[in-house]
């Protein structure tokens, strides 16, 4: 075993067994929530279990230590497989750091809470969860200071950086201060016009399942979807999983409304546009997977903001829709379909957001979950906190805790870190979109024709080509002239929604 | 890691490891032949050939000799802890007695052989095919004398052995030769009998894919099929796959003959009931596998030809099938469905042969694979001595080696040992039908009104229930009074081919 390889072959190989139980675990997952038996669940958590703890097992595999050290000794890697070994590094460091009984006390406790917050959303009773989420702070707190411990980061960071590498609160402090400023003006004012050009007249089905399923499918090949790499299923909700050459996306219909899943699809078709354009060659190495959150949601709110509800593209899906649907009458026309499409409102729900009040959802529990993180906002006091901050952002009030503060599963599987990469897509798509109407002057009329091939190849060149040998803001700034900011999105939604 | 373990223990776990890993592989299977995007197909073969790696490594761990060893030592077990044990000891004595050189060499030689073989059948070319064939017997031979070495089984029965364990060609010998004795003048018969019947009027369609699958469902239901545990989906070639507690079936559609796709449901039913109905308790051991391919083949041919193709439950049938196609005229007519299911040829291919003559092709397949194996039979011979043996055995003889010798995967794939679990399992179903219908007085009664219950749990406690505790011919003798034989089933074709 190993005879005649260098050490940096030697990670390679091991990393390459990582990935292959990494993808079979993937697809296994995909099935779960398309395929599986209702009786099988128990059955295929075994299976799950198993290969997450070779997984596991490997990647906190001392050999590992010892093979980083003896490769970066050498002196003949070139600069991708040095990134290669930063990535490994990373991993390696986040592997070894947690103890086996933390791990796997959180794992309990969080499958323990997920069950129950199930009906805690459902009666709106945050007491009855309160104990068990009371567990998963206290691990977590534990998690951070032992990964702040052995990486130099914050408490937060360390918890943000396993879900968006390098991300830094500091940074995102700047653009969420920036961005509440900038909103109830904005909203006001976005509202006001709304309030003047009148309400969206919907459109009345029923929009039959096969015909959605076939529109979503011409879409995604639109976009550039190489379905000879992946496929489109159905699943209670819908996801972008599988690997970069077996693209596993997922919708639902509605035979109601067809609005929704039809932009649900061009979401998820940008998550899987950026796998299927990872670099062939490192497919099998952390340096060849997605960067992190943040940049997997630029790409799918890339395709669904900056292309898929834009106005141009609308004009070109028009005819489409009409064809799909037989559709006839004033509800169709380009005008209605963009109002259905641009619709903002002071809501109560995250998932059901649009793109100018979603950030002021994401502020709430990025604030919440840094002062829950530090003690300093007692457990008990959380639904409070998020009617008052509610009320601050978006002037709203939940009238219980199941439209408040129990309304998203992260918390309560133990996911604290995520909430901020949503809107930090939101707003790296927008910056990267600006950039690619500077290379592309003929941006909108490429979108107006439904020619989406170059706009793929630009992102294939200025992201998806380069998987995670770069940080998310050195590829931002390679593609944009700058590091992360909030300056791009902003001027987006004045254009879309105030026209200016 | 084992701590407070006892020997046995460590066996149970490393095994539910082992089952875990071979599980998951058994999904992704199913995956490759339903799901799979074509461009998949070598990043899917990675991920299985870690999961294969991994599987054999624990089978091969040293550990497992000392754990059974000191298991053995050890006195406070039951009868299915011994079992368990004495079906771990076969698999780790196969596991570990091929050299890892031999088996890489066949894996590679086998997908060779296969990729050239699909080309080979369809010009139908033996020559193409014949240097890397040659390529296999030689792997095949040594094979098998490092297994009969291992076994002291003699070469053929120590392949044999790895299909179905405990099987014996002094055995398989007597049944063929009683067989081939006995079906000449019965053929004869059959046929004359059949052309003064006249031929069966076909069925015309089209019968919608969705009519069928509906149908087909319903009928896997009355057979007792639980979709809490698994499911129906298409595939090229129909299988029944995945595990007990999610099994996954599939079939093929075509909408000019729904005849052979619900017979094809009916059979791969039967395979499925074996496997849900394996005890749950030794679901992840080895002694709570299914017994072998003979037993397996026996669930799927009783389901087939004692239930599903028996005038007793094609009157049951008759009323649904005409429901599902609105079927009219004499074509639907009771007497005309039996013919259709019960048309007897001598025909040129295994897989569309009916049961009176599928003996012959498997018998005509064992004695060449015995020849060719002991290098009695040089393979360029292989081709004539094919015609020689259909002309023998059928009177018929292929027109050239694509309806010959090259017809079936099997041997070019490296599965030499296989065939006769095929008849041996139309014969046990034979011989579990006689002794079910002494268990039930009623059974004709019950097929007519669709009333399998008692017959799946006579099934269940038979056969399922005992999994892989006993050797098959112990199970037959406790559920029929006698091991394998040839009689049962010789009855069974008389009563239902000449009515005696």
């Amino acid at each position: 075993m190993g005879d005649g390889m260098s050490a940096y072959e030697q990670l390679e190989r091991h990393y390459s067994e990582i990935n292959a139980l990494d993808e079979a675990a993937s697809i296994l997952h995909w099935d779960n929530s398309v395929m599986l038996p209702r009786g099988a669940q128990e059955n295929r958590a075994e299976q799950l279990a198993v290969l997450a703890r070779l997984s596991h097992d490997r990647r906190q595999d001392p050999r590992v230590g010892d093979w980083l050290a003896a490769a970066r000794a050498g002196s003949d890697l070139g600069d991708w497989q040095h990134a290669n070994l930063h990535e490994i590094e990373r991993g390696y460091r986040q592997a070894t750091a947690l103890p086996g009984d933390l791990v796997e006390a959180k794992t309990l406790a969080a499958s323990k809470c997920e069950a129950i917050w199930r009906d805690a959303r459902e009666q709106a009773d945050f007491s009855a969860i309160l104990p068990v989420f009371q567990e998963i702070w206290n691990i977590t707190r534990q998690e951070a200071a032992i990964l702040s411990e052995a990486s130099g980061l914050s408490h937060y960071d360390a918890l943000l950086d396993l879900y968006e590498p390098d991300g830094r609160s500091a940074d995102i402090d700047a653009i969420f201060t920036d961005y509440s400023a900038f909103l109830p003006d904005f909203l006001e004012k976005v509202l006001s016009r709304q309030t003047v050009a009148g309400n969206a007249q919907a459109l009345t089905g029923p929009f039959g399942v096969a015909d959605q399923r076939a529109l979503g499918e011409k879409v995604m090949g639109l976009l550039g979807f190489e379905f000879a790499n992946g496929r489109l299923d159905v699943s209670a909700h819908p996801f972008c999983g599988g690997t970069p050459d077996d693209v596993r996306m997922t919708t639902r219909y509605d035979e109601s409304d067809f609005t929704s899943a039809l932009m649900g699809v061009i979401h998820e078709t940008g998550h899987g546009l950026y796998e299927q354009g990872l670099p062939k060659d490192w497919r099998r190495q952390p340096v060849g997977k997605a960067r992190g959150m943040v940049m997997h949601e630029s790409q799918s709110l890339f395709m669904e903001m900056q292309v898929g509800r834009s106005p141009a593209f609308l004009s070109f899906l028009r005819p489409h829709l009409l064809e799909a649907f037989d559709g006839s009458g004033p509800g169709w026309d380009l005008a209605n379909l963009q109002k259905i499409y641009a619709k903002v409102s002071r809501g109560l729900i995250r998932v059901e957001a649009d793109e100018v009040t979603y950030p002021a959802h994401v502020i709430l529990r990025y604030r919440l979950e840094q002062a829950l993180l530090a003690d300093d906002l007692p457990l008990a006091d959380l639904p409070d906190a998020w009617r008052q901050g509610m009320q601050e952002l978006l002037g709203v009030e939940p009238p219980h805790d199941g439209l408040g503060c129990l309304q998203d599963i992260h918390w309560y599987m133990g996911a604290i870190g995520y909430f901020p990469t949503y809107s930090l897509g939101a707003m790296a798509a927008a910056q990267l979109a600006a950039a690619a109407r500077q290379a592309l002057p003929d941006f909108d009329a490429l979108l107006s024709r439904g020619e989406l091939a170059p706009v793929l190849s630009w992102l294939r060149q200025a992201v998806h080509g380069k998987a995670s040998s770069l940080s998310t803001n050195e590829i931002l700034r390679q593609a944009t002239g700058k590091p992360l900011g909030v300056d791009a999105f902003k001027a987006h939604l004045k254009q879309r929604y105030l026209g200016e």
